[in-house]
């Protein structure tokens, strides 16, 4: 596929599993996947400069229409050079449509065949979002990709809920590509992702994915797999969509997760990740290492003068002790925040760098034994 | 003077004014006069990490005494690497005695000849300072320089209060001096400043600069001048005591302040500075530029594209425009306050810059004519 300056090149297969390593070309450059997409919802990954993202190895950013919408508005951001100019970003972003965020924790007032109206969180007016008017917001927002306006159900579960929704997500992705389309769409440098959905029903899912996949677009997501289901629903809804889904395009499973998460959907053919878990919880004192979870609240902590993670080139890890770390969080400092911020979004970049090494070498299981048990431990400051 | 990795040697002179340049050598580096210091209370500079510290000018950087001793406690700083371990600084860097913290917002319990008792905001235990004690903690700070204990008269105006205060500061050097001569002093690579006092009073201060430096010391500080007196008693006090202090030792002016401030006491012979403002004004959405200061919460910047300073080659003037830094403060993201640190700061480092060149070029009036009155102007959207 290539196409607007967009391209998706595959470079290497896994022989053991679907997992392969391939290259995502945006207008704004280049994304080496599998790939995992640091959250900037309101137009900056909290806490975070862009050139240390950059150093830390990421390369493609993802931000919340919905929190945009609100907060500055759509035109501001586009008044303000878009999202690139905005977050002085000039790499890979994508938008997602804000249908998540309506559904999940927007007050709901209304869904109908025409969209949904939903009470604001900044000033509690009425705002109606629409297939269509998602397109326009992400066209002000001038993110490189764009997600259609989807129905995410909130229990994967219910059957006929999931129904309803999936077959609303098809209608409603059908009305988004023709306005895309008759707004000028890729021509604008700016693609559009179908999402499907379908719960936790394999025969929805694939039911989903052809209807999506009816549309030739740029690339496709699987939605609605980070809604609290347990594990084996989420492998579930990736394996029942993921092969169905066309070898040339990239494949993104949103707000998607743990290392763990990340093998079971690679396996799977996934190439695209996003979610807040490494950032929010740096915030909240918990950082991701090689060797497992910690806490760096925690009292043992206070005199230990070891890096953090001893197998971590960060700017945290190389300059700074456990115990500095445990000061800064304690004395709720920003600086405390911020350094585990990089540093999480180092372990999970360095992560997908090791897959992007082991798919072509045939060493992705391999890999997933070495690396998924020992980074979930919870540790102590024993450990 | 040149002793223990201290030196400090005078370049230029100002030929209308008692103002100098020259480089105060210390064991972590030098420090080109007259310099600002940022404030890292807590071990860090609020917001800023420490590379972004150095390029935009920072030479040495300035520590807390009173809120390090409660936390995390000095023998934790000392094992986890000094300060210069715990703050991945490897340039100069000073202490306070604690002094002024527990005379201005300690829940002081008991002054005596002895030292002070204290009550600890952390957790309300009793805490007794002395002039021995806080030698003994700065060392376990390992900064380069330590200032000396001294008695901060809350009203600088009341010559009986100013006058005991003054006279304690003295006895209490003297014991200061002599503890941390007993415990290693200069030969462990750390400088004790004396602090004179004498409030408002010109006869204080000038029996103040004689006691001080009656020891040898390797540099002398001002205090009690930045208490909430006004310009013309800050004026006078400064007047009253820098002319007295030895030509060839830096001379340190606690607390201060504004440009404005800067160039009264330069003129009068001050080398270095240091204040909360510039990094707690950026907390507060404040901006200090080359035009005035500006708020950047004020809703007439939200689609303004142009750069928060036009002169200005900061992080935050070169990427991000005064509608995104609005955007930013507005949703209190920590980016905002991050940027605004750097930038406030990058404007006192370039401010210091621009003086230490007018110093030999004879041209420091010229330049207070041409920075005061615009740098504190205050602002509007349209200005």
């Amino acid at each position: 596929m290539n196409r607007h300056g967009f391209a998706f090149t595959v470079h290497a297969r896994c022989p053991e599993t679907a997992a392969r390593q391939a290259t995502f070309d945006t207008p704004h450059g280049p994304v080496s996947t599998p790939a995992f997409m640091p959250v900037g919802t309101r137009a900056t990954v909290k806490g975070a400069m862009p050139r240390d993202l950059r150093e830390i190895g990421s390369q493609m950013l993802l931000a919340n229409t919905y929190h945009l919408h609100l907060r500055p508005g759509e035109e501001v951001v586009r008044k303000l050079g878009g999202l690139h100019g905005m977050m002085a970003w000039d790499g890979p972003i994508l938008t997602d449509s804000g249908g998540y965020q309506v559904f999940s924790m927007g007050d709901i007032n209304r869904v109908t065949e025409q969209g949904v109206r939903f009470k604001s969180i900044v000033d509690g007016s009425m705002i109606d979002l629409t297939p269509e008017r998602a397109v326009d917001i992400q066209q002000a927002l001038a993110a490189d990709v764009q997600m259609a306006f989807d129905h995410c159900p909130s229990d994967p579960t219910d059957r006929k809920l999931v129904s309803e929704a999936t077959d609303r997500t098809h209608r409603w992705l059908e009305r988004g590509v023709r306005h895309h389309r008759a707004t000028g769409g890729e021509d604008r440098g700016q693609a559009l992702f179908g999402i499907v959905q379908g719960g936790a029903f394999e025969d929805l899912r694939a039911a989903s994915v052809d209807a999506v996949c009816s549309h030739d677009l740029i690339g496709y997501a699987i939605g609605g797999v980070s809604v609290g289901e347990d594990r084996e629903a989420m492998r579930l809804a990736v394996s029942a969509a993921a092969p169905r889904l066309p070898e040339d395009r990239p494949r993104y499973l949103m707000g998607v997760g743990t290392p763990r998460d990340f093998f079971d959907a690679i396996e799977r053919g996934i190439d695209l990740f996003d979610c807040v878990t490494p950032t929010r919880h740096a915030r909240n004192h918990m950082a991701f290492t090689t060797e497992g979870i910690r806490n760096l609240r925690n009292q043992g902590y206070a005199e230990d003068p070891r890096p953090l993670d001893p197998n971590c080139d960060c700017p945290c890890c190389t300059q700074y002790s456990r115990g500095t770390l445990r000061h800064l969080s304690v004395t709720q400092e920003m600086l405390g925040g911020m350094l585990l911020t990089l540093h999480n979004l180092r372990f999970f970049h360095r992560l997908m760098q090791r897959i992007r090494e082991a798919i072509p070498a045939g060493r992705l299981l391999a890999l997933r034994d070495e690396v998924v048990e020992a980074s979930s431990r919870r540790l102590t400051p024993e450990d």
